[in-house]
């Protein structure tokens, strides 16, 4: 593999990430168009609707396309979506060579758009930084192969692995690193989900609030351009129209009850989305098969150790970023997850990822051992 | 402040280290004497009733020591100890100068053998990598100053702050990087101080085990040339004298039991300390007093919940060291401390003073909020 390539792979990667927060539901993608050891176009992809990474630096880059290198985080569609196909714009610029750091994910496509280049005489690369590539659009490849988007859970809890006192009490005390890297969260994912016990107890919006974001003013106005959309799971509507979550804009409400007690919830403006369940609960499963098919390739829960329990619980989960506060809660206080084991060999086994100081809390971010 | 000084204590300190495995109930200490800007002799104490680390380096520098500068990483001793007070020694070898990373910690000694220098003509000066010189004593520090040893917790727990199973069942699968780092805490110990649950549950022994420690053969050998008391607290006398831990050698049992019911173990070679205590508990600050009168500078807690609990709800500890294994135990498991606290406002605050993987797992050391 050539250190160029890599060189100019990170480049366009860098320039992919710039679309963290906005391309939803597109993946993140970017390019860098390389002529005589000289980059003549950059490009990335800004929103969906927008024109495509590949169309932004090969507008860039002009006559000097031709004969050229063109770096892509994505292999370059061949299909008419909302914009034309790169793969031709591609060809059509007269670039000599393309290098993907990975093929298109949805199995119906990939290696079409390669095979397109390839056609037209291209010289044709792909699996440059393929690992860097896939972390970043790991909801948007996990929903093209599996049909389910990627789960990250948040949970907040002491260095004994509590969340809050026995009587509820939870007045927690995260710094303001700690809540800007949530806010960042949230403003990544398609979706921010949470539970009637969470949105009752707390009165949380989990909306995404410009001012704790830490960003600066481009990537701030991308946040704000494409706010996640807030699902709470409420398999009995327990939670009232006036709560704040409600009153913080359109939500999408998850529940099993029956279709005219959620009439009030439409005619303020929320979605209603009736789920199949057992005992009044949500089959989160199909929530999650329901939320990718309207294109949400990373949600992000933020509730309660009951709902964030039965996420874990039924394998649902593929990150957990629990934030740690530097205090013991004590043994009466409530458990990080409600997810009673009777035996050590039940034990899920996680890898740890990162352990790393965020002001004066600390993130871990671990991940389930799938192969255990 | 000379960096040349620095630089020279850095030095000092890192001979003094090599003493961390040995020196009790002496602190460790090392001394380098510079002449000209070489390092003409250095020195380390190895083990109580052996040279202090002065005399080795003045031995090393013989009469190249005239004029010289000396570092020491503790205020040279003036009182006749088991050897001859290194103030005088340092007098007699003709230093001209002398730099102490910190002052002898007793009260009631501070400052006098500085001041024996200073009244020989000698150039004196204290505060050099001040710091560093107190961390590498913490214990012998703080036994001085309050005639209490320095406590360290260490704790096994899940990422969800769980120890063991409600069955008790507890396999623990802990690396052999995370063994080797219990054992190093166990080995530079004065004391390693378990309950009778831990005993009777896990047969466990506590012992310092030459192969498991992970070090060099020279620190190895002087390891094992210093092992560590074991103490047990066993206030009613219920771990029978066939356990594990009483055939692994002799131990002290703390108990509040009557005189005539621990024969059998004075008979068996181990020793009995009686410690008043209520309901048949152990008075857990008498027996640290106790401790550090006898010379413990050190002790490491490795206990259940119960105990440790002890120790932590009655603001005994100094720091925790846990040992985090990447995986859930769940809600039901058994809790990191036995200690229920009821508000918020009574959780103990931490601050968290490194994360760091250790093999597969995690360590997380930790020490209370003093100011809280």
């Amino acid at each position: 593999m050539d250190s160029n390539d890599q060189a100019y792979m990170a480049r366009a990667l860098e320039l992919a990430r710039k679309g963290i927060y906005s391309t939803h539901p597109n993946p993140r993608v970017g390019c860098v168009i390389v002529r005589g050891g000289q980059i003549v176009g950059e490009g990335w992809h800004v929103r969906a609707g927008e024109p495509h990474a590949e169309v932004h630096a090969l507008r860039q880059a002009g006559n000097l396309a031709r004969g050229a290198t063109a770096y892509v985080t994505l292999e370059p569609c061949s299909h008419h979506g909302r914009t034309p196909p790169c793969a031709d714009a591609l060809v059509t610029a007269g670039v000599a060579r393309v290098v993907a750091a990975m093929q298109d994910p949805n199995p119906q496509v990939a290696g079409r758009g390669l095979k397109r280049l390839a056609d037209a005489g291209i010289d044709v690369q792909s699996g440059v930084l393929e690992a860097d590539a896939r972390a970043l659009n790991v909801g948007f490849i996990k929903r093209m192969e599996q049909g389910l988007p990627f789960v990250r859970v948040k949970l907040a809890m002491s260095l004994d692995g509590r969340t809050a006192m026995a009587s509820g009490e939870s007045q927690w005390i995260t710094g303001p690193e700690a809540r800007a890297a949530v806010q960042r969260l949230r403003a990544r994912s398609s979706v921010v989900l949470t539970g009637a016990d969470t949105v009752l107890a707390d009165g949380a919006r989990l909306t995404v609030r410009p001012d704790e974001l830490g960003l600066n003013a481009e990537l701030t106005a991308l946040a704000l351009s494409r706010p996640p959309l807030r699902v709470l799971v409420d398999g009995r509507l327990r939670v009232p129209l006036d709560a704040p979550f409600f009153q913080a804009g359109p939500a999408l409400v998850a529940t099993c009850a029956a279709v005219e007690s959620g009439e009030p919830f439409k005619a303020a403006g929320h979605e209603l989305l009736c789920v199949p369940g057992m005992d009044g609960q949500v089959d989160l499963r199909q929530l999650l098969r329901e939320l990718a098919a309207r294109g949400a390739s990373e949600v992000l829960v933020e509730a309660g150790p009951r709902l964030a329990g039965a996420f874990a619980s039924a394998g649902l989960v593929d990150e957990y970023q629990l934030f740690v506060a530097a205090k013991f809660l004590g043994s009466s206080a409530r458990p990080l997850l409600d997810w009673p084991l009777a035996r050590m060999a039940e034990a899920p086994e996680l890898k740890i990822l990162e352990m790393r100081a965020v002001g004066d809390d600390w993130r871990v971010i671990a991940v389930p051992r799938r192969d255990s």
